[in-house]
């Protein structure tokens, strides 16, 4: 008896033996894949899912992502990055309560789930608080707070906020539902802090056995006055440092040496790619193939939405792929399945998730999507996997299953008072822009 | 007394003395636009329109597509320029049947009206077809079969196909629709066609009153062997061809000189920018800052769907502004209006059409799009300007509104059967690259 059996999917089950399967089968017990096939599985299901015109997937990672931002989309667009950070985004975010942390990560887990999102590796603050919301409405995240200490002499573990809301989360929610939510340490980035705050987060990372999280080459001018400051690049000072002894997740990677890819790729470091973001502050566009070349693993984030402005990770999928193309004249750089990876089985490792989720196949934990490919948009349809690089949106997600619950499904959000999640992100925008 | 009474809508006019109206009104009698304005107008509507939390504005104009090619979505992705050309696109062409375009077209169209595209500029071959499906259902288009010659000698009016075509277009439905439907003249490209012929099509054009479309400059390779070939760029040798002595859309415009930018501003040449297209076959980039700081005029285009894959102008929108943003790593580069114009006043007047179509105003046609933006993705709501460059989908276009009449609403197709549309698809798709 399966809980769940979704009937005559094409099944993209991101196995590289076996990638696609056509009117194939799932089957779900509890929070966990049972079958995968293309025969329709002895014994009864509680419940069938036909999927006809639809094609089921691995739920989409998304490695980096500040959700509380939410309320920030769209407004500061089309400002010079200085004006953009001072002028717009730090005297709002010096504003933002409790209450309006509240109301930005509810709208951004509805709008993950709503574009097919399943996993997150999350940076921000009133991280707890997000972590609780989290749990309760079903996401997969790793929450961490990016500590940031411009003077190490001023630093005071006790009352510093990251480091507070890092043991909070270690000590109450890593690995709460059923290891649905993690704590992840976090250094911000190389260039808002020093190696003093490095060590103390490393070890705050041994101690407690987290992940690390940290923004790397982001822009031109961070990597070159880091150049200036070490006689380093970023990537090789904080390798010396030990920064990156454990899983780590590096934010951004466009100005990365090439023998910063052999560091990073040696220790087993991610990068989140943020195309979107990294093209809309003009930071440039990191070179994924030259990283995966160099044996790298590459995952997808989107950014915070105020340098966006969506969730919708389908898009980040788009613009990796055919930048990749674009920049390098060559139409294959970038195949429509390794792009896919980034997205997927690539965003679980980098998570350490690789043996929960990222792939369809039995054993894993049920979290996948349907798109429904029945519009005059993404129709005729010759291959799933093109379909959803090339043609897809978030928009087309149909339902969102995370750990074998269905949290959103046909315009319906299991977990989510959606009317409110809107009206209360609508009103908290309203407030902490207007400075009230 | 109005036809229809668009009320409480946030007005995206893209007059730039006025271009956004909050919580507005506009009146439609017949097929133009009576009232714009802050105020209810006295007198009654046969319709009226509750547009809360929907965004009104111009319909979009597609100025470089082969909307037939829809049938190819997503069948041939990922290869080499010369292999998807030869091996994929070519073979399949030459397969096409006049009831395979039927099928593509309606598709396309129908993709089209449903992501908000009102005008279009289409280039292919049984356009007459393509033409009179355009005059049923609705969509405003110019269409033209781009001649293509590669010898000279052997070239004869009196069988060409694309000559002929474009006369039957001339003759029987330029100005059809009452202006709905143009006849455009032709010439595919320099490189496939030669000075004889580029005269033969300008005493077309000119008998006729005939805009041009051409394709110009779209790869590196095709740029410098007209170089080599004629010590001139295309740009330059068509220009001293006289073949830009009447309106005319260049499509791509990826390898312009700076003096190529000059020529085609001083000639009123448009550029059809397809971003999309351009980094799929990786072609490149066209730098449209430059170009529009050299005073050209620069619109967009989807190009065919078998190197894009979708007819969704909203991605095009997207990925022009952050495209210009992140390769000239300034942020404010094409700003969210700039960008919006490119696919609305500027596409109008590529097409010639500036005093039909491209902003909400009084005395113009009524081409008109309204967008749902009450979602978890669109959430909140700052600035419509913004929100539709970089956070909204052709998915959120919940009407489309051509000569005043409306063709699409919140899933209803009104002039096009769209399960028909779709089954007719999918079994041509299948027949034409199956070889049957």
């Amino acid at each position: 008896m399966f809980d769940i059996l979704f009937c005559n999917a094409d099944i993209i089950t991101m196995c590289d033996e076996n990638p696609v399967i056509r009117g194939g089968y799932v089957g779900i017990n509890g929070k966990h894949i049972t079958y995968v096939g293309n025969e329709r599985p002895e014994g009864k299901a509680k419940r069938c899912i036909d999927c006809c015109h639809k094609v089921l997937m691995p739920g989409l990672v998304n490695t980096h992502t500040h959700t509380a931002m939410s309320l920030l989309r769209g407004y500061a667009d089309d400002y010079a990055l200085n004006e953009w950070l001072f002028d717009k985004v730090f005297p709002v975010e010096a504003r933002l309560t409790e209450q309006a942390i509240e109301a930005g990560v509810t709208l951004g887990f509805a709008e993950m789930l709503r574009t097919g999102t399943t996993s997150i590796s999350d940076m921000y603050y009133f991280q707890p608080k997000a972590a609780q919301i989290a749990l309760d409405c079903g996401i997969r995240a790793s929450f961490c707070n990016g500590i940031i200490a411009f003077d190490a002499d001023a630093f005071n573990p006790e009352s510093d906020r990251g480091v507070t809301e890092t043991k909070i989360l270690a000590e109450r929610f890593h690995n709460a539902g059923d290891g649905r939510i993690k704590a992840d340490a976090s250094i911000h980035a190389e260039y808002t802090s020093s190696p003093k705050i490095w060590h103390f987060v490393n070890d705050m990372a041994d101690k407690y056995g987290l992940n690390m999280q940290i923004h790397l080459s982001e822009t031109k001018n961070e990597h070159e006055n880091c150049i200036e400051k070490y006689g380093k690049t970023p990537t090789a000072i904080l390798a010396e440092n030990g920064v990156f002894e454990r899983k780590a997740i590096a934010a951004h990677c466009v100005w990365l040496s090439e023998d910063d890819m052999d560091i990073l790729a040696s220790k087993g470091v991610s990068c989140a790619h943020n195309p979107i973001s990294n093209l809309k502050l003009a930071s440039g566009i990191a070179n994924v193939r030259k990283m995966l070349d160099h044996g790298m693993n590459v995952a997808l984030g989107t950014d915070g939405c105020c340098s966006n402005n969506t969730h919708d990770l389908f898009e980040e999928i788009r613009f990796a792929s055919l930048l990749a193309k674009g920049t390098s004249y060559d139409p294959t750089a970038l195949c429509a399945y390794d792009t896919l990876k980034l997205a997927t089985v690539n965003g679980a490792l980098a998570q350490g998730r690789e043996n929960e989720i990222g792939r369809i196949k039995c054993g894993l934990e049920a979290d996948i999507i349907l798109l429904d490919l029945s519009s005059p948009i993404t129709r005729p349809y010759y291959d799933p996997i093109s379909a959803v690089v090339y043609s897809t949106s978030g928009r087309d997600v149909y339902m969102t299953m995370i750990q074998g619950k269905i949290l959103y499904e046909n315009g319906e959000y299991k977990t989510i008072d959606i009317e409110k999640a809107i009206a209360n992100a609508d009103s908290l925008a309203t407030k902490i822009t207007n400075g009230e």
